[in-house]
């Protein structure tokens, strides 16, 4: 479509939301999305850089001067205008604060000065705060007459005289009510409060926790400082849950619009790891090489007894791993559920055992083989259990992500189990 | 703190928001759960059982009269009251809709009419909704009249005399408006609207996509029905992103919250089907029995290489999955994407068959034994690269959830690959 015709393609684009021309510079191969871009022209404005995907919107950064950048910085809101600059070099960035006006550039700063994934770079500082004593009518009326207030809204917050908010109020709420009525007797009490430092996944758990549309940030002193919306809280809710099936899979935080070298680099670093891990269970299986020469068929099963587990224990991780994230398990019931596993692994592995027991013991003619294999798996079963859920519980305990590291451990322990096992138990029994 | 003391507990537990009364109430131990709820009386009310985890909640309601889940369902909005009763039996259900004043019944059994998991589920029939001829001032009005109205709305739809709708107004706008305008000049025309039939997992992404606080929802003839708020929507995107990461790994939509049967069924149907395909990939090394006999190093490494392609498939699966879940996979990048994915795959394949090889042919003192893994190796990387994107891509295109199915084939696929590849080789170089 783009080819040549300059035109047609800005007809065709000009009547679509920012979301979806977003989507198209997305499905626009790598190469060619700076040209498309171009041909583009203003359609490509601050609405659709804030909707791209991070690693497309940084690729057509790069090819933009500071001035094109701060001009679109500032026609955003700050919380999308430092989600669109954080990411960039650190001397491309100051350039780019140079060029704003000091007002947007002291806002930015400001929002940059929180750490990185945290409510104050989430927030956005127009809002709209009212003392209690102003009635419903009060309100409207100052609504009114103040036209350069934000109009993205859904909820007024109410303060006291040291800014600090005691009461959040519906705009239904205020529309439903006679004039006359005080802002204190409308107002929920209340509400919940996020420090400006809260990690940005927590505050996600916040706001789907208590339903919430948007909510106060306070700073230390418990001042209103912001405000944090439900429509931004909407991509950090989808790409934590998102990021923990990369991450436990050891594909980092890479999507498909990922560059190919930083792919390669991410889940090269991780193959490698699991390069000595997986090293670290053939020597198991090496010290058994006499056994196995003298009956070459534990060669051919022992795979099954270590990938059984394997599966097993990826299993109870990732349930392990998606309750550690929303909060599910806490300190309160982690023996519980810790037995729980333990009791579904015995349930799993005797049948698993059984069925694979029987099987290997009728083919091979071997009932003494069968009975190994089963004991075997049944160990191997429980051995990936525990693990699936220790593993993951330990690392939390730690303030390591669970997600990104518990895989390595688990896999390694159901290798290693599975292979000694099997092949010891193998050798005690003298197959 | 519940043995006994009711009053204190009821004391402590009081002052706490529902969310936080359900959490109490999951962390509780199933066993004595009826116990503290009925210690809890009334505390335990319409609004903490709509936010109770599933399982939870069932296990609940089972021991409620057919009257008690009404008066609860009564109280709740259509939305959240078809939730809860929507995974009863179809006797108990029917026992809760005849206990039910005739209108919530009609409002129920209208929703449950709808499919499962559909917007006309999630929707709520209490909005406002007006002609576009009123003005700012008339809709004030009008709201402060009729006090019956929802006060749960954030935006205004407006509709045309067919009942439908024609454009939205976010409360902020009328609130900021002088009374004398009228609706059609403040009202956005460009609306995202939901057919009531679409799934709720297209909702979700719409929602995300549009940054939507709320949606009208239509029928086939486009007329207003309802309207999902963005709260309702919080939970099912966190839901359906949590979902691909335990239904991947084979647990199914398992929580921690799963009676224990109910998880070692779905764990353990999941497990046999892997052990189907365990017991496929070692029939491979079974081929290659007299190779490993005269060579019983091969069983060692032979773990290596397939499970270094299972770790690298599991990468890249995962990052299609999540692709194929947010859209981002479409079939006008797919091709670009597997050219993409196979790029990675020789690279780290070539990375990690260059580390292995030289550190196999070092270690025995064999070159030919370095090479044969090292190519083995990233062949297997090959596979499992191209593998862990067409498998889910495929069975997308067949309306199979790809994050249920496709692990099972691509390691399948890496596990064979790497014993017939490692294998293979070894036999025809005669090692």
């Amino acid at each position: 479509v783009e080819d040549g015709d300059r035109d047609l393609a800005r007809d065709l684009v000009s009547p679509l939301h920012p979301a979806d021309i977003a989507d198209l510079l997305e499905l626009t191969p790598s190469d060619r999305r700076g040209e498309v871009a171009a041909a583009l022209g203003d359609l490509v404005g601050a609405e659709v850089l804030s909707e791209l995907n991070d690693y497309v919107r940084d690729d057509l950064l790069d090819a933009l001067e500071p001035q094109q950048v701060a001009d679109f910085a500032a026609e955003l809101d700050t919380d999308d205008a430092v989600a669109m600059i954080e990411d960039m070099e650190a001397a491309d960035q100051q350039a780019v604060l140079d060029a704003l006006d000091p007002e947007d550039r002291a806002a930015i700063e400001s929002a940059l000065s929180y750490p990185e994934e945290s409510a104050g770079r989430l927030m956005q500082r127009d809002l709209v705060a009212v003392p209690e004593h102003m009635t419903v009518g009060q309100v409207i009326d100052y609504l009114r007459d103040n036209r350069d207030l934000t109009t993205d809204f859904w909820e007024i917050f109410v303060v006291d005289e040291a800014h600090k908010p005691i009461g959040t109020c519906q705009l239904s709420w205020i529309l439903t009510c006679p004039r006359s009525i005080a802002m204190a007797d409308v107002m929920k009490r209340e509400q919940t409060l996020i420090p400006v430092d809260m990690d940005q996944e927590e505050v996600a758990l916040r706001f789907q926790k208590y339903a919430l549309i948007s909510a106060a940030v306070v700073d230390a002193s418990g001042r209103l400082v912001g405000m944090i919306t439900v429509d931004d809280i909407v991509h950090i809710i989808a790409e934590e849950a998102g990021e923990d099936i990369l991450r436990l899979s050891g594909a980092g935080e890479g999507d498909i619009n990922q560059p190919i070298l930083e792919a390669v680099r991410t889940r090269l670093s991780w193959l490698v790891v699991n390069l000595g891990t997986a090293v670290l269970a053939a020597s198991v299986v090496g010290f058994f090489q006499e056994t196995i020469s003298k009956y070459v068929v534990l060669a051919v099963l022992m795979p099954i007894v270590s990938g059984m587990g394997g599966n097993a224990g990826t299993q109870t991780m990732a349930v392990a791993v998606r309750a550690l994230a929303t909060n599910q398990l806490t300190s309160s019931n982690t023996l519980r559920q810790i037995v729980r596993e333990f009791r579904i692994a015995s349930a799993n592995g005797t049948a698993l055992g059984i069925l694979i027991g029987i099987a290997v013991g009728l083919i091979y003619g071997n009932p003494d083989l069968g009975l190994v294999i089963a004991i075997a798996m049944l160990i191997n079963n429980l051995v990936a259990g525990l693990a699936g859920i220790l593993v993951p519980v330990t690392l939390d305990r730690f303030n390591i992500d669970p997600a990104v590291s518990s895989a390595v451990f688990v896999t390694t322990l159901t290798d290693v189990m599975g292979f000694f096992s099997f092949l010891g138990l193998a050798t005690v029994w003298g197959l």
